[in-house]
Parts: C-alpha cells; structure tokens; sequence
C-alpha cells in the first residue's frame, strides 16, 4: 500500500483528475506530444522495475492457477516493454483532435456559432489482465487533452502500479501535474464503484474486458458509459458468393486471430449455394484445425461436423470453433442475424448488387461489410492508429473508436450585444 | 382503460416499437413527409376531442389543486392544437438526416469504407406536464426514422392518451405501423421502469422536466441516457463591458422568458466595472420586476437588494428572480463558474478580445458567448427547426438537440475479396 492510501480516498483521486484536467486541457499540441515522448521514454528506462513488477504478478498467477491464457496476456517480456513504448510514440504522432472546428454558421441577427471539438475532461477505464491496456488509455486520453482513471485487473495489480508511477513520473518531469493520470486500483472494489457513481468527476467510462465486466458497469454506471461488446460475428455465403472469395475470407476471418471479437463466429450459407460452398470451406477451415459446428444441413455436406445446438448461434467463441447453418434465403440470414448478433460485424460475400446494398442497409451493426473479412474492423485498420475498444451502442460512437471519440464538443457564440427579440 | 392493456405489457410495447423500427428505418424522406403532413391534419380534424380530453385533465388537476403554473402548461386550446398541428409540419420540412455521408475512406488495400447516418431505432422519452412534448417528440423521432416510447406526466394523462391515438391513426391510415409510436403511460410508475431498464429495445432515452425527474432517470436507467439539465446559466460583465450592452442583454436573458432553462441566474460584475455597471443593471432588472438578489458590494451600490445566500449561487430561478455578485477579476468569475454553472449556457460582455477569447477557451459548457444573450440557447435559434431538449453532457451530443442527434452512425465496408494480412 502506497503512502497515498492513507491519507487520500477514491473520491480524493477522482477531484485531483478533475482538477488537473483543466491543465491538460490546456495543454497544446506539441505539449502533449512532448509528454507523451517522455512517457515512452520513461517506459523504456524504467523496464527492468517494470518487469521485476511483472514478475511478481506472474508469480502470483501462477500460484492462484489462473491458467496459461491469462497468464500469456499477462506476462511482458523486453520486447512487449519496447512495444508498450513505441505505442505511446505512435499517439503522440497522430493529429490532435482538439479544437477542431466540426460545424457552425453566421445567425440571421449576426451571432457566429461555432461548434469545437473539446476534451470530454476525465475518462475513466475499467479493464482487465492485460497491462499494455493501462498504457494505451493513458496516452490516448492525454493526446486528446483528458485526465484519466484507470481501474486494471487485479491479476495485473503490481505491473499496472509500477507503469502508471512511471507515467505519473514523467508528467512530472514534463512539467505537467502527475494528477492527470490516476489509479484506483488500490480500493479495490471501492476503486471501481467510485468510477461507476462519479457523477461529477467522470465524463465518460469505458470498460474493457470480458462480457460480464462489460454488463456490470453498464447496468451499474449512473455516469455515462461507452458499451464496448462482444462480437458474434457473422458471414453469409449468398448464392452468387464466389468460391475463393467464399473461402479465402472465411478462413481469414477465423483463423487470422481467433482470440478477438472481430473473428466470424457464425457462418450463414444460402440454402441454393450450400453444395458448391459448405463443402469447401468447411474442408478449408478444418484444414486450419478449425472445428466446424453444423447444422443437419451442413453436415450432410461434409465430413467431421460437430452437430449445432440453439447455444452455438449465441456464442462468442473466441477460439478455432464457428458455427455454420443453411438458410433458406437472404431473408433467413437477416432474419438469424437480427436474432442472434450482438452488432459488431456483419459481412456478406456476394456479386449481386442488390443483395449485398440490401445487406448494407438494412443489417444494423456498427460495421457492415459486402466482400471483406471482418477482421477489419480495428482502429488500426480503419486509419484511427491507435484504439480505445469498439463501440457497440448507438450513442456518441459506433465501431472502432479513435482519438476523435475521446472528445466532446461545445459551442461558441460570438455576437456585439445581440439580444433575443 | 384500453383493450390492449388487457393483452400486453409495457415489455410487449418496447418489443412492438423494435419491431416497428424496422419499418420506419426503411421510409424515404418523402414517405416520412407525408406521414407527417398526416397526423397533423389529423390533430386539427380531432380538436375537439383532444380539447374535451384536456378539459378531463384540467379538472382533474383542478380539484388536486396542482396550481396556476402547471394548469396553464398543461390547458389546450384550440390555438395551441393548431401550433401543435403546425409544429409537426415544420419537422415535415427539415432536411432528413438519413443516409448522409459523415465520413469515409478508401483502405490502402482498396476496401471503401463510409460513415452513414442512420436512425437509431426506438428513442424513448419521459417527461412532465405539457402535452405538445408528447407530439413534438413523436415528430421528431419519426422523422429522424425512429420509433419512439412516450411516458408522460400523470397530469397530462388524458390529453397523452388521445393525442397518442390520434397519431397511431393517422399512422395507419397513412399504410405505416401504429406500433412506431407507443405510450406506457398506463402502466404507471412500471412504464417507466420498463423505458430505464429497457435494455436491448430501447436505444437512447431522453428526460426532459424537473431536475428531479432528470436526476431519478440519469441514476436509475441501465439504456443510454442523454442528460438534458437544468440551467444556473451566468452573465459576467467585464471591466470594458459597454453599458448598453450589459443593461439590454441581463435584462433580456433574465426577463424575455424567466421560466426555461437558457435564462440568466447569476450576473457576476467585474470588481473595477461595478460602479459603474450595478446601479444601471439593477434598476432596469427591478423596473421589469426583478428581485435581485446581491452580495454586500452589490447592496452597497444599488437599492432594494435582497441579500444572497450561498444557496441563490446554486438556485436556477426560473422566475422573475437573479443573483449578482461582485467579483475580483475574470479569474474570480471564472472560479466561481466552475463551482455553480451547471454547465448550460454562460456569456461574458466584454470589448477585450483577450479576456473574451479566455472566456470561450476555459468556461467548460455546452455553449460559451460573447456578448450576446444566452437566450440564444435554442434549437430554433440555432437554426435546428424544432428541439428534442438541450443535452448538459459531453457524451453523444451537447447543447440544443436537433434532427441529427437522433441518428446514430454505421460504417459500410465494401470489399472485392480483401482478407487481413
């Protein structure tokens, strides 16, 4: 426990983010690049007690038996340090949100509104094991002129400990107030509950992690929250779907990296190209140790096909399983897909036009894809360098969300003495 | 009590508003148009119905002895009926926010990415007294193609019922589902839980009344809110504030309409303007009947001052009522801004550019002015057409809410076979 724990409360934290949120606000573009510069810096100076800390969290896994998984996304190496460092430096680069001018015009009377973008003020971030998470939110709401409040897994409690000291340090040394950058992981449950009731203190909470964190910070916030969900992603093989295209993006779309949420889950064939099609994807997708959970129809058209339960269509597997089904037509795949997705990614592999613009319009996910794997969508990916998670709600984002939804905006009226008539 | 009430619930209504959504979100704007133009004919043509449906909640309000105030917002008249008709045929006119492009990008590996503007499904509302919100916020939920879910105040209940049929009439009668526009209203104090807890169907939930009510759905809903608050709205008047300029614009901030939310409560006078400014501010305020209420440098200065307490700094008036203070310097008023504005709407009246340009730099609201009235704060005013509320927080949207801020956004993918490296 450090020395600020008896003298200071989750609440305390959360006023001295507030407070210093102002400074940063203020901050210009080429401060905050130049903060964030040190912090990388920092971060690679500071690797070894970065890595002694790491250590300790590894130990303790190991003996609690938390499993190799969570053990692998806990654990950072030299490499992963360096990696940590030259993300920050990749924010640092990326253009400054702030004061963007996103709309306005002249009143009849004369008054000049504006409309700017401004920093939304303190973000705040549950999150899980992984401690590059502690990092990236960090340098991601101070380039967009916010404070931060991080609550990290406790599985990774003494790494995160020692990499937001580091941080704090280097605003330090920068000359900008450490209070920009807070933890409250050393309340516990405490730390959490303040971010999720700090009205007043806390302009937007993201939580990142599994689909039980996620759910419990939704329903429990009474501050505003940006819903990062679980992806039950789906492809449909439309009756035109070429073979390759078919194939290729499926594959691609499983195997290229299981692990995350843009990975297809469930496979959708028309009921007219399933014997041209379900054969060979389904043989190109064991091929890669895939297993294939079909249903009656899927598997009298190929081998080694594990039967699919009601389950299989709501599960994010996250792992080389997909579920695969024939439907009748375009409407059964939209009729399954509004039944069954969370509305991450929908993509539809076709050469006919007019199904693949009716797919677009009328699937209502964040992203909706004609002929593309779903693996695209990721901040990277869609130009945004770095990412804070993917929106799945409708409010405020949707989709991958980059520095520009770290924002907020205001309005500005200039007038010479113009009142309401 | 209506059939349906004997069949359903308010979960079978959220349920029959996604289902609608559906079909809303696929009418063009010349089909919305026209639906439109159809229930506002149809509230002229059901006036007297809607007028004796009135008249049952005045008596009720009567008799219950709910005062002047609130009886007058709630009556109908048959010209109110016809601005009710009229409003809906304004929001019949604005340009439809669907299908606009916000953004886009081609990949590098050529896949063509684009922002769009789409609905967002089933917007709920809850609110209080005046019936016209109830057709308002239908119009606008419509014609950004939403569904929408109305609870209303228990006082207007009768009036709510009628004009909620109304509408669904003309809904039908023009070939659309009457399922687009829903009340719980008869399901109580359970309606309204039903619209907070309303995960899944609905997908943003706007309050609009007391800041009471505001507080109870921002604290309770588990569905997106967006936070239309109160108003402590504050006028500093510079050191170079012109005399005109300060007299006209206080006295029409606070006077033009004392009862909403973007009128003055708190004038703050420069220390070294307040010989000259508080005496001339003061007597045109209390020549329209204004009770000012001052701290001891303003009661030294002008007659009949009322002391201010702390609490006045905190109170939002919405009466014949204001609070002034004298403060040291823009940093003085700029403190005391922090710690009383709701962060609605703050102007300063000012020839100094430098002091004007700290002024929209560093007051944290949803919209800052120079010299003009904050009146201003407006849908209307700000070219909007009409107005769903004005949000006081940062996520979604900020200031006065128009069309636009009843879409959410999708991102289309269109690929040729592109997978991730």
């Amino acid at each position: 426990m450090s020395a600020d724990t008896l003298t200071d409360t989750a609440q305390d934290r959360l006023a001295r983010a507030k407070e210093a949120a102002r400074e940063v606000a203020r901050l210009t573009s080429a401060d905050k690049a130049r903060v964030l510069h040190a912090i990388a810096d920092a971060i690679e100076a500071q690797a070894p007690r970065i890595l002694a800390a790491n250590g300790d969290d590894i130990s303790r896994g190991t003996d609690a038996g938390i499993g190799d998984a969570l053990i692998d996304r806990l654990r950072l190496d030299e490499k992963r340090v360096a990696s940590l460092a030259s993300a920050v430096r990749d924010v640092a680069t990326l253009p400054d949100p702030i004061g963007q001018v996103v709309g306005g015009h002249r009143m009849p009377n004369g008054v000049a509104l504006e409309q700017v973008r401004v920093p939304f003020g303190v973000v705040g971030a549950i999150y899980e094991a992984r401690p590059n998470v502690t990092v990236d939110i960090a340098a991601l709401a101070l380039r967009a002129g916010n404070a931060v409040v991080l609550r990290g897994g406790s599985a990774a409690r003494s790494s995160n400990t020692v990499l937001v000291q580091v941080m704090r340090d280097a605003l330090e040394a920068s000359g900008v107030t450490p209070e920009a950058i807070q933890t409250v992981d050393d309340f516990g449950r405490d730390g959490a509950k303040a971010l999720m009731h700090g009205r007043g203190f806390i302009d937007v909470l993201v939580p990142r992690g599994s689909a039980a964190l996620i759910q419990t910070v939704v329903t429990e916030s009474t501050v505003p929250v940006i819903e990062t969900g679980a992806g039950v992603v789906h492809i449909v093989l439309d009756s035109t779907a070429p073979e390759d295209w078919a194939r290729d993006i499926v594959v691609n779309a499983k195997v290229q990296r299981p692990s995350v949420c843009n990975a297809v889950e469930t496979v959708l064939v028309l009921k007219d190209a399933a014997e041209r099609l379900v054969p060979v994807v389904t043989g190109a997708l064991q091929a890669q140790g895939v297993t294939v959970h079909g249903d009656v129809a899927v598997a009298a058209l190929a081998a080694d096909v594990v039967p699919a339960t009601e389950e299989d269509w709501a599960t994010e597997y996250l792992s080389l399983d997909v579920s695969m089904r024939v439907v009748d037509d375009l409407d059964g795949a939209l009729e399954h897909i509004r039944r069954y997705s969370t509305g991450h990614t929908e993509s539809i592999i076709t050469t006919d036009a007019r199904n693949a613009e009716r797919f677009l319009a009328e699937v209502d996910s964040a992203v909706v894809m004609a002929n593309a794997s779903t693996r695209f969508t990721d901040g990277a990916e869609f130009g945004f360098g770095a990412e804070v998670g993917i929106s799945t709600q409708k409010l405020h984002t949707r989709g991958p969300m980059g520095l520009a939804e770290l924002t907020s905006t205001k309005w500005l009226a200039r007038g010479a003495g113009q009142i309401r008539a």
